[in-house]
């Protein structure tokens, strides 16, 4: 009752969904298939997208023709720029979604995309035909070929649920888990492992004191995820901020004799980034209060989300402490906070296209590779889906560098040095932060992408006029000086030097604190030299005058390590030998044996000092 | 963590949402358990609400105060009043709805309700104290205490899923199952046993030819359900028809060998009247095809829902059956269709107030009790919930008769016959239906339920006017007469006969195929007995006048009933005597001594002549 499908996604998650998509819109005839269809693009976690580094991805995803922006837009009950205050390389966009809005809007885009075609079914194993991956076996005995197939089980493979000293089966709170595929993957010789990840307790909002909380509203001018033209909500709702506090640590600890975590039933890591509170009391002992962001879970509901008390402890525990907490004393519990472990696919398995070096045209993505986060997933679906397509098609993969994308510091993270832990993204992963900016992203990759045939005529021409329009900005900045007289006025009223001769537009921007939009309000000429040209092409032309220093340095950066990169290591190199490398890097080096100098700078443990001496050994 | 509640209730689907609203509106403190919030007001099967007797029990609901109706106008896709072209009594209000929309609408109006708090938890137990529910035990542990219990499992308990030989433990597709409570319930004395339904595939919209296909439009005026003046949507989507065929029976036949139903592999009793398409092919062997309406999920999703072609087979078989139905040639399948099999409890262990005979303070609602639907769910939810707050608060219960309203004719059948297979609502099964009308149960039951506490004032309001309103308009009726030149014009235009005297206009409406709204529209003396009335205030009195005959007939019937009802049987009566009666008369009644000839008419097996012959016997 199936056709033979070119690419079949199992799993719609956020990685699944995207692979699909991204598959589909390249041509290819897409089954997705999943446990419950009424589930789709669920978020298992918070209520929110983007995000410090995230918020990059998400845009990233966006100018790659992803749909994880768009839907994000269209869901949201409020939107924040992160980290505005500091340079534009720091900027992440971050917002605060409808649950059920975002979940039904991913379906109604998959459901809009033609080629992606919908299966409820839990698949249980897969068709391997000479030795290579040629589809999957449904839990109801269906046998369903591809050319392809990605997996995106997210936490669901063999996923058991703690809270507290209780045991549940479960890929998720209520839902089932999936049995099988493990287990087959590990007798065509993959290595598996496990994971774990939790999440806080949901309460009744109608319970909480908001008066005793800080509001954190959203920004005045909603910009958004995707470089798209999407509407943008007209209101937004407010986030609330609270603290934990000794006497809340001091409840939460009384848990700790019951805890999964600290008395080793839970086996898998979990993320170090997003730890539980029990763990933030533990690690950072010294800290006698914790923030916690109040969430709503949507427009219309009282549910809300307790951002940073995430906890598997026994749920009376998470109660008396969240009581404890200034807003709580009332509180009313929704469903209680727990833990969740589940098997993962070191990523060292992988190629640089997500496929599997074990099993061809087999693609992995998303929590299934070691990953947490949506956006996380979200971006690695994107890039499987795309490289699936590429791969039954003939063609060669499509592989983003560090330098091009958090998703190519992501993909090379993961391949190159795995992970033991959840890995997610910061921006201090990305060695060139100042290059990959959310601002232009769209700038970096739209073409690329349109190129392999995914993002669309419309994407591709908004990003020629952007182009276009950012040069002749920057032509106009060059181009128009202004007289003291024309300027000095604003400077003295803003409380800034004067000036004494005609200066170039060019030149005056880079003062600090100074910015386009200030100046062409109050000093009719820079009007003049922006007039009709949009807010995001201004924005982009500043940055680039403003930080052209810096920008220029790391792409000078970007091409000395390119260099470096391919930089051949003699096989016969004898790391033993130099022993100012220090020991664990010698051992290292020893049985990885890099080919060059760009694949020993990612080995896990190799830091830049040893590549530098590595680099004078090699005469350099 | 929990507060001592008045009302718990345990499951969120049609039933226990209700149940859950109509405690907290009359005063109790409630908590809804259910184990998955996400799944809050799901519909299992069919996205519709309403139908033949079933949009009677909606407007019912409505009428006393129940969300059932709301929720219905704020989802649908699509609304008709079946039979109109019958005598309003079959007049039946039938809506499409929006699966999700649904279901989000549900959850937003009960977290509007300030009684109601929500928890996640699978129940496990009952907390009995002194032979007395008294609150419940969840899968988590907790122990939480209230006056009352409603229970609301629906197809949840022990539910085992059959797809042809594959079965699967589950309380709907991807759901789990609950365990423990059925068996606490045996050991407390209860009896229960199994019952199955099922539910057809759902396709691909896309995959679909609708030029092959009859298109079913909603109606062009929306009535809607609820008494209350709920927005209607402006636009409809369109339901078709199509229809199997000899060559598609042809195809099912030859999965019969792997059916779970024929097979014996089900135990449990199958809906007689909601049968899956391979027991039509099997019961009507003479009917080489079936009608099948082919509906859409929602406003926004391709997923379409396959009226009438319910089926447990292989799901290869499904499919190669559906391909040969006209239009479904290409169809892509989203979801198998399968049947579940679940505990029930025959409901002849509970008192008219759904109350269980054997535990005090504990009730049941829903397809838990054996019967089949949403409409069937939702009112036994409101019955218990408005029972199981009055009975905490010490007041008598509320029992609504069978002359009332079809909600009394569904209890009283369940409490008195019991039901060995999923009981659904039939106009034909209510005696008095020419009273029990979708038109009036506002002024059937508003008033009722506004003495217990239960609707509001602004119904009730809104009920006394429409009261005064028909009488104003019944009394215009009266007092206008039409003299023959006003309206023989009228009459020859639509080729009725003429008058020759003057007549009053409540004999002119007796006439069939004759309306006020015809006979306003084009005689300005009727537009003036009716001006400044609502449309409903008019058509309520139209049908009133036009059918008085039959309703006083009717009432005249209940009064005599009543009469009987209360009959005394003297407990030394001697059936075995009667050989005029049928032996298994004879035997029912010796078993079951009836205290009184309204409830001998009600056991199983007793039918009106057997009634008519005790009457006799009686000296009546
Ligand atoms: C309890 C919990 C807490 C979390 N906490 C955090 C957090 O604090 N911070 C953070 O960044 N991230 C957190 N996450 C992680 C975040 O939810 C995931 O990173 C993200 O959802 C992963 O996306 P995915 O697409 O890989 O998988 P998922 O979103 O898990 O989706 C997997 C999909 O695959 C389907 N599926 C699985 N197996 C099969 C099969 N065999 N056949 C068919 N379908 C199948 C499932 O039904 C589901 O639709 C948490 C997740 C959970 C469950
Ligand atoms: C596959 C299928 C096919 C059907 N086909 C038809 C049909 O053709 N025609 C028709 O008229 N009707 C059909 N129905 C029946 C219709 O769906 C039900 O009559 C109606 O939904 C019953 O409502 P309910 O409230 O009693 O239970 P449900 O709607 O089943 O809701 C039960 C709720 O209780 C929760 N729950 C159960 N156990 C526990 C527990 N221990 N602890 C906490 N929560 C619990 C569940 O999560 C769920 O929310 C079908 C149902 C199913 C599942």
């Amino acid at each position: 009752m199936f056709q033979n499908y070119d690419v079949i996604v199992v799993g719609a998650g956020h990685a699944g969904c995207e692979a699909a998509a991204a598959a589909a819109n390249m041509g290819s005839k897409v089954l997705l298939i999943t446990m419950n269809m009424q589930t789709i693009a669920q978020m298992s976690c918070n209520p929110a997208m983007g995000g410090i580094a995230k918020g990059q991805i998400v845009r990233e995803i966006d100018a790659l023709g992803g749909y994880s922006g768009i839907v994000s837009d269209a869901s949201m009950i409020q939107f924040r720029m992160l980290n505005r205050s500091k340079g534009p390389a720091m900027w992440s966009p971050r917002s605060q979604n409808d649950r059920m809005l975002f979940a039904l809007k991913w379906r109604e885009m998959l459901e809009q995309t033609p080629n992606v075609e919908f299966y409820q079914d839990m698949v249980k194993g897969l068709l391997i035909e000479n030795g290579q991956a040629a589809g999957v076996l449904t839990g109801l005995g269906h046998k369903i070929k591809a050319k392809a197939v990605v997996l995106t089980n997210g936490t669901f493979l063999n996923g058991v649920i703690h809270i507290g000293e209780k045991r549940l089966g479960g890929g998720r709170v209520a839902e089932r888990s999936a049995e099988g595929l493990t287990e087959q993957l590990v007798i065509l010789g993959f290595e598996s492992d496990r994971l774990k990840t939790g999440t806080p307790p949901r309460v009744d909002g109608r319970s909480l004191d908001y008066s005793k909380m800080e509001e954190q509203k959203g920004d005045e001018a909603i910009s958004g995820f995707s470089y798209l033209d999407t509407p943008k909500p007209s209101m937004q709702r407010s986030c609330w901020i609270t603290y934990t506090s000794p006497e809340v640590h001091d409840v939460l600890k009384t848990g700790f004799d019951r805890s999964p975590m600290f008395t080793g039933r839970i086996e898998g890591v979990g993320p170090r980034y997003c730890p539980s509170i029990e763990d933030k009391i533990n690690r950072f002992a010294e800290r006698d209060r914790h923030q916690l962001f109040v969430e709503p879970e949507g427009w219309n509901t009282v549910e809300v989300y307790v951002n940073g008390f995430s906890t598997s402890l026994p749920e009376e525990v998470q109660y008396e402490a969240l009581k404890k907490v200034r807003g709580f004393e009332n509180v009313k519990f929704f469903r209680p906070g727990y833990a969740i472990e589940y098997d993962y696919f070191p990523p060292t398995q992988l190629n640089y296209s997500l496929e599997t070096k074990q099993i061809e045209n087999l693609f992995f993505a998303g929590q299934i590779n070691g990953t947490t986060g949506y956006e996380e997933a979200a971006c690695q679906g994107l890039m499987a889906g795309i490289n699936a397509h590429l791969k039954w098609r003939g063609e060669k993969p499509f592989i983003l560098k560090r330098s091009d994308a958090y998703i190519g510091v992501l993909v090379d993270d993961l391949i190159s040095k795995g992970t033991q832990e959840p890995y997610r993204m910061f921006t201090s992963r990305a060695e060139f932060r100042t290059l990959l900016r959310q601002d232009n992203a769209d700038l970096r990759l739209t073409e690329q992408s349109y190129r392999i045939g995914l993002a669309s005529q419309e994407r591709m021409d908004k990003v020629l006029q952007k182009r276009k329009d950012v040069e002749d900005i920057k032509k106009n900045l060059k181009e128009t000086a202004l007289e003291p007289s024309e300027i000095n006025a604003f400077f003295q009223g803003i409380g800034g030097a004067t000036i004494s001769e005609k200066q170039r537009l060019e030149k005056i921007i880079l003062r600090p604190n100074l910015n386009l939009e200030d100046l062409s309000r109050n000093v009719p000429k820079v009007k003049e030299a922006l007039n009709g040209f949009s807010k995001e092409a201004i924005e982009q032309a500043e940055i680039q005058t403003k930080y052209q220093v810096y920008i220029d340095k790391e792409k000078e950066l970007v091409d000395r390590m390119r260099q470096l990169e391919d930089l051949e290591i003699p096989e016969i190199f004898d790391y033993q030998r130099i022993i100012s490398l220090g020991a664990e890097a010698r051992e290292k080096l020893t049985r990885v044996k890099p080919r060059t100098l760009g694949q020993a700078s990612r080995i896990s443990g190799i830091n830049p000092a040893d590549v530098q001496i590595l680099m004078v050994y090699m005469g350099r």
